[in-house]
């Protein structure tokens, strides 16, 4: 491995520059897919790629692809990058620094004469927010199989443009398969945690994806009218479900760091003030980056909760809702990302990711791996959110190392 | 006081004839104001009293008046009966109790030659329960001036007709005023809770309503991720949502049986399972007979949730939404009603209403009481609530004996 660093000064330009489309008066940024300012950023993307002498495909969910070419061009690419969307009023890094550094490495790549084994391609996915259009990760989703083409084009935003249309409108509707083989993909992409931060670590190692195991949840009692019945004869499905809250928070904060668990959604039916609940609706989010303790968190929470529902004289159902695997990411690459910051001197550590990425549908088809640099605070989707300059220079030099051993093996 | 029972025989057939007007399957009643069912029950107990010599005057807002004449009759009747309107599949004793019990007073007054001093009217509310219309207890509403006569005439059920339209179609437009003075009202009535039962009495005598204080409550923390984000630093506001119910129960039972503190409302705006909640609002709803004890009680639950939200780094709002006093019934006739039961040996106590009856609109305008009698395990607005025919001949007797106490004087 050789220690080459990225240019610092292009690296920082151009992220001034594309942050600048879209930019929000207080320094963030609003570039919803497929949207006019989405538009302007692929064509500064696509102009860079193209001058740059990278030639650029457009798949037909409208993924940009941008090939630096290798020794050996009927192999399959080493993938590097992101997406260049965003959430409504958010910030500028999350997305874009994948995007930026994936192009700067190919640059440096070529300021140092380097020529690779495999070819390498830039990629930036279509609507991997998934704000305008639901669902998220839409493009890496297609490309790895996960959903079809035509369902991916027919998904509408609230005004009821399709993914097609817009696509079309803004000129990205590409002829390329959506779908290709690569060798590998790695994604560089700020953490949007604390973790990084508080360890003081420069580079996050990705070690995969947390699984998430959702549940839907009823608490059941009776309804009764809030006056007469005395408080003690009740079968009051709020309580129930009050204590389930707690008991989660509990269970979730003992298996601190790895588990989170979540109560996002919960609802009382009845919705009268008069009334005392007799049905509780909620979901309950467990996310782990194991298997097994995923497992046995489920089980535990639904024994406390069947106690908790006993001792009141309720009853609790429960009906599986979403259930994602937890994923690891390839060893090799994760290894490559390890000693390339080793190399360098950046403090780095493994973590899982807790949110999800395009790198969660493509590890499903290629050996994947992705970097986090760090974030002011663990804020994202949010104008404030932050990454310091050298931070990304220094995850772009990572990337680079790791780049460079995928593709010339 | 004299201990005259009322005509058993005549007030259970007259409980069968007008529960068959509606009856469901189940043995319950669908009688929802001013359709059909409500038309025929109408009639029926329009020409029970006018064979009974008791000419019937309807006012504008449909209420009929059925009057057994008095020897001073320019003076104020006293005023007693209930409503025949109910809920959607409920029972047949909530409100016909204390209507047909009235009408056997005046005719058990008739068998046995006795005059009163003072007029008596029977009366039947329209749209008591608010099922149909909102809102309940609309007509002794315009009766006491808490609701204009045309803010009710205007109001509309789901479909869009109106109490107006209504009342024209069934012919119970009526041309007498709503609201006249009255020397005292009575209305006789199922407990629609198990104080009664559980301390076997047979009659209730109802001290007054318990006041109600409502609060609109909303805890701030902070809309994040469900993911990334270790849970030590999250606020989660279901989290002190959560302990706020749980406080508010534990306070609530700690005055028992005199209070009753319930949460029917709770909504979290992100619904999300993937977002830990920055917000969730809730409606805090306290009861009590005792104003003091009211003010007590919000004050309690109010500091206690002020010291939840900053334990767990929330804020908590609070905005007043509902407010009742506590209404106490007129002494006298509570003595009438207690004197009665005695002289009756019918086991009785006093306790306070816990839920909406026009009595608590007739208590704005002139001395008022109510008369509890049991109904099986507190079960109403149900096709199961039941009260034995002893019992409602207990309250018969009772109530005829309080009305005498009131009409002689």
């Amino acid at each position: 491995m050789q220690a080459i660093q990225v240019n610092r000064a292009r690296l920082k330009q151009a992220m001034e520059t594309i942050s600048a489309v879209g930019a929000t008066p207080r320094g963030g940024l609003h570039r919803l897919a497929l949207g006019d300012a989405d538009k302007q950023a692929r064509d500064l993307l696509c102009a860079w790629c193209t001058q740059a002498g990278y030639p650029v495909r457009v798949d037909r969910i409208g993924s940009m692809y941008a090939r630096r070419a290798g020794r050996s061009e009927g192999d399959p690419p080493v993938l590097i990058g992101s997406h260049l969307d965003s959430q409504p009023m958010a910030g500028r890094f999350d997305g874009a620094v994948g995007v930026v550094a994936a192009l700067e490495v190919m640059r440096t790549l070529d300021d140092h004469g380097i020529a690779t084994h495999l070819p390498i391609d830039l990629v930036n996915w279509t609507n991997e927010e998934g704000a305008r259009f639901q669902p998220p990760l839409l493009a890496s989703g297609v490309f790895a199989g996960a959903h079809a083409l035509e369902y991916a084009l027919s998904r509408q935003d609230s005004a009821g443009l399709s993914v097609a249309s817009e696509l079309e409108r803004i000129g990205y509707a590409g002829a390329h398969a959506a779908g290709f083989p690569i060798s590998s993909y790695i994604e560089l992409h700020i953490e949007q945690g604390v973790v990084l931060e508080q360890a003081r670590a420069t580079i996050g190692v990705v070690s995969g994806f947390v699984g998430i195991r959702d549940t839907r949840v009823s608490v059941l009692g009776e309804n009764v009218h809030a006056g007469p019945l005395p408080m003690q004869l009740r079968r009051d499905a709020l309580v129930g479900a009050a204590q389930m809250v707690l008991a989660a928070q509990e269970v979730g904060l003992a298996q601190s760091p790895d588990a989170r668990v979540t109560v996002g959604r919960l609802s009382v039916p009845s919705d009268s003030h008069s009334i005392v609940p007799g049905r509780v609706d909620l979901v309950l989010d467990l996310r782990h980056p194991d298997a097994a303790s995923l497992d046995a968190l489920q089980a535990q929470l639904q024994e406390r909760f069947a106690q908790i529902a006993t001792r009141l004289g309720l009853s609790v159902q429960f009906e599986p809702y979403w259930n994602y695997a937890p994923i690891v990411f390839a060893p090799t690459l994760r290894e490559h990302i390890r000693a390339a910051a080793r190399m360098h001197g950046y403090p780095c550590l493994d973590l899982p990711s807790r949110a999800g990425h395009d790198a969660l549908n493509i590890a499903r088809v290629a050996p994947t791996a992705m970097i986090f640099i760090p974030c002011l605070k663990g804020i994202s989707h949010n104008e404030s959110e932050y990454a310091s300059d050298e931070d990304i220079a220094a995850g772009a030099d990572v990337l680079l190392a790791a780049t460079l051993a995928a593709a010339t093996q």
